[in-house]
C-alpha cells in the first residue's frame, strides 16, 4: 500500500466517524469520556499493584534452586533487574494485567490469578529489558531513562551481551516456576519465541537500512517502514502482552487472537511512529534519553515523511546531513523536519489514529475484545512524551 | 571437593580399575577395542549423513511462512548459517543423534525418527553457534575454525549481537515445526532453556574471572574452575544433546536422566580442560583460532594448576604477566606452564579420565545408559587437537 493510500485509508474511517449524526458521535463521546475517567483512576491503582509485586518476584528467582547455588550470580542478578527495569511506564506490563481482567470470566478472577497475571506482565517487562540492553549496544547509545545505559557502566562492558541472556533466561525460569503446570504452557512458550523471531526480524531490518550505502534511500519506504515496525515493536510491545493475557484465561480460540493481531498491530505501529516523534522532538530532561535516530540514519517515519515531501534542494540538503554525527548536521535535519511541517503531520496522524481506535472500541463487530480493553490498551500510550 | 581430593578420587578409580585381575582388565579391554572400532565406521557414515540434511533444514526454514514472507531475512539467515556452521566437528549434534539411536527400542527407529533426531541435533548445533556469536564478541576474538569471526566482517559489526538471536529463535522456529504435536514438547523446550540458564550463569563466572582487579588470584580455584566448566561448557556440550535424545525416545524417568547427568558433566568437564589445553598449547593450523585465554586474564585449567604449583617467584611471574596483550608476556607465560610440567600433568589427567570413564562403560550399574553410548561420547572428543 502507497503512503497517500495508506493515510487516505485511515482518514476515510475518522471522516466516517466524524460523517455520524451529532448525536451517535456525543453519546459515543461521553461513553468514551467516562471510560477514560474510570480507566484513569485504577489505572493508577493497578500500577502501583503491579509495581509492589517486583521485589517479590526477584526474591523468588534469586531463593529457586538455581540461583541459590550461586549467590554471586543471584546479586548480580538482582543489580541488573533493579538498574535496568525500575522506573519506567512499564505498560508492556500493565498490557498484560489489563488484558487478563477485562477478558477472564469475573468468577475465575482471585487474588492468585491477578497475582500470576502480574507475573506474567513481568516476564514481558524483563523480555522488554533484555531487548533494550542488546538495543543500546548496537545503537551505541549513551543513556536510559536517565541514567548511563547498562553497558556502559565500568564494571559492565560488553559483559552487557551475556547479562542480556541471564536477563532472558530468568523470565524462562520464572514462567516455568509459575506455568508449567498449565495446560496452555507450551502455547505460552511459543508465543514468547515466535514474537522474539519476529522482534529479530525487525531488528535485522532496522540495523540493515541504517548501514546501508550511504545516500541511498531507496527503500525509506512506507512499506518498509511498517515492516520494521510492525517487526520490531509493535509484535513485543502490544501483541505479545495481550496474546499472554488471553492465554491467562484459557482463551485460546483464533477468531479472538486475529481480532486482538489486528487492533494491537495498530496500535503499535502509532507506537513506533509516536517513539520516532519522540527521539526528535522530546526533551531529554523529559525522556531520559539522547536521540540518536538522525546520527544513526534509521529509517523513521519523520525520515520516510520528509524524502515524501522534500524538493530537490531539500533532498540534497537531507543526503548530506542525515546519518551525521555533527550537531550542526543533526539541527539541519530537524529544522528541514519543521520546514515541512512534520510536527504537524504528525498532530494529524495521531488525531486519525485515535480516531480510528474509537471506532474500533465503539464496533459491534469487535465483540470479541471488549471496547474497554480497546481504548485502555490505547490510552496506556496516547499523548506519552517520553 | 579440593583439587588434591578432587584429583586423589579421579586417581582412585582409575587405579580400581587398573587393579582389577588382569583377566578381567584383558577382556574389557578388547571388548572395548571392538566396540571403538565399530564406532569409528558407523561415526564416519552418521556424519556424512547428519551433515547432508542441513541444506533441507536451512530450506525448510526458508520456506517457512514467517520467513517467507522476508527472502531478504532468509537470505541472510542462510548467510549466518552457512558462514557460521559449517566444517565443524558437529559433536554436540553427532551426540543427540547417538544417543536417541542408541536408547531407542530397534522397532521405532525409522527414516523419519533419525531424521527427527537429526534435526534436533543441529538444532543443539545452532545453539552452539548462538553462542559462539556472542562469545567471540565478548572476548574480542579474530578467527575462528580459520576465517574471521563473524562480528568482524565489514558488513556484520554489532549487528552479530541480533543476528545471534535471529539464529536462537530460528532454532527454536525448527523445533516447532517438527515437535510441537509431541507430548514431550514443553519439555524439550524447558532442557533447552535450564542448558542456556546455566550456560549464561557459567559465561557470567567467565567474564568476571578476567575482568576482576589485577592480580587478586584468590578465586583461580579448581572448585571455582569446576562451576565455570559445568556451567559454560558441560551443561549445553554434553547434557543437551544426551537429553534430548532421550526424549526423543520417550525416555522421560529421572533415573536414566540422572545417570545421564553425572555421565555427561564428567565428560564435559574433561571437554573444558582439553579446550583450555588446545588453546594454550595447539597450533593455529590446527585449529583454526588464535588462543586468547592467557591474554584475556581467563580462570583456565593451567592457569589454576600453575598458581597450585608455583614457588613465590614463579608466582610473582605469572602475576606479571598474565592477562598481557604482550606477545612476550604470553610467551613467558607458556614457558611457566611447561616448566611446571602442566603438558605432562594435563596428559595424566586425560589419562585418569579415560579409564574413569572406560570404568563408567563397563560398570553394570550404568544399565540405564548402554556402555557403547557412553564410549561412544567420548570418542566424540578424545584425542581431538581443535
Amino acid at each position: 500500500m502507497s503512503s497517500s493510500v495508506y493515510f487516505r485509508s485511515m482518514n476515510k474511517i475518522s471522516r466516517l466517524y466524524f460523517l455520524q449524526s451529532p448525536v451517535k458521535r456525543s453519546v459515543q463521546n461521553v461513553n468514551t469520556i467516562r471510560m477514560l475517567a474510570n480507566i484513569s483512576i485504577s489505572k493508577k491503582k493497578e500500577k502501583e499493584t503491579f509495581i509492589n509485586i517486583f521485589p517479590l518476584l526477584t526474591e523468588t528467582l534469586i531463593k529457586s534452586p538455581k540461583f541459590a547455588k550461586h549467590p554471586q550470580i543471584g546479586n548480580w542478578m538482582k543489580k541488573i533487574l533493579e538498574y535496568n527495569m525500575c522506573g519506567g511506564k512499564q505498560s508492556r506490563g500493565l498490557a498484560t494485567v489489563y488484558t487478563y481482567e477485562m477478558i477472564e470470566k469475573p468468577e475465575n478472577i482471585t487474588e492468585e490469578s491477578m497475582k500470576l497475571a502480574r507475573i506474567m506482565g513481568w516476564c514481558v517487562e524483563m523480555l522488554h529489558t533484555h531487548l533494550v540492553l542488546f538495543d543500546d549496544i548496537m545503537d551505541g547509545s549513551t543513556t536510559r531513562r536517565g541514567v548511563s545505559c547498562w553497558y556502559r557502566l565500568p564494571d559492565v562492558g560488553l559483559g552487557a551481551i551475556n547479562d542480556a541472556a541471564l536477563l532472558h533466561m530468568a523470565m524462562f525460569h520464572i514462567l516455568k516456576i509459575h506455568f508449567s503446570q498449565r495446560s496452555c504452557y507450551a502455547k505460552i512458550l511459543d508465543v514468547f519465541h515466535d514474537t522474539l523471531l519476529n522482534t529479530s526480524i525487525g531488528q535485522h531490518y532496522d540495523y540493515m537500512m541504517a548501514h546501508r550505502n550511504k545516500n541511498d534511500y531507496t527503500q525509506f519506504t512506507i512499506e518498509r517502514y511498517r515492516i520494521i515496525a510492525d517487526n520490531k515493536t509493535a509484535y513485543y510491545t502490544f501483541k505479545l502482552p495481550v496474546c499472554l493475557g488471553l492465554l491467562h484465561a484459557d482463551k485460546t480460540d483464533h477468531e479472538t487472537h486475529k481480532l486482538a493481531e489486528d487492533v494491537t498491530m495498530e496500535i503499535g505501529q502509532f507506537f513506533q511512529i509516536q517513539d520516532d516523534y519522540i527521539d526528535c522532538f522530546s526533551d531529554e530532561s523529559i525522556t531520559g534519553k539522547v536521540g540518536t535516530d538522525i546520527q544513526e540514519g534509521k529509517c523513521t517515519w519523520l525520515a520516510v515523511m520528509a524524502l515524501q515531501r522534500c524538493n530537490a534542494e531539500q533532498r540534497s540538503l537531507f543526503e548530506q546531513c542525515y546519518g551525521s554525527s555533527e550537531p550542526i548536521d543533526v539541527q539541519r535535519i530537524k529544522q528541514l523536519y519543521e520546514t515541512l511541517e512534520l510536527p504537524l503531520l504528525y498532530k494529524e496522524y495521531e488525531r486519525n489514529v485515535y480516531n480510528r481506535v474509537l471506532e474500533r472500541a465503539n464496533n459491534a463487530a469487535s465483540g470479541a475484545l471488549p471496547s474497554a480493553l480497546i481504548l485502555r490498551l490505547f490510552n496506556l500510550i496516547h499523548k506519552r512524551k517520553g
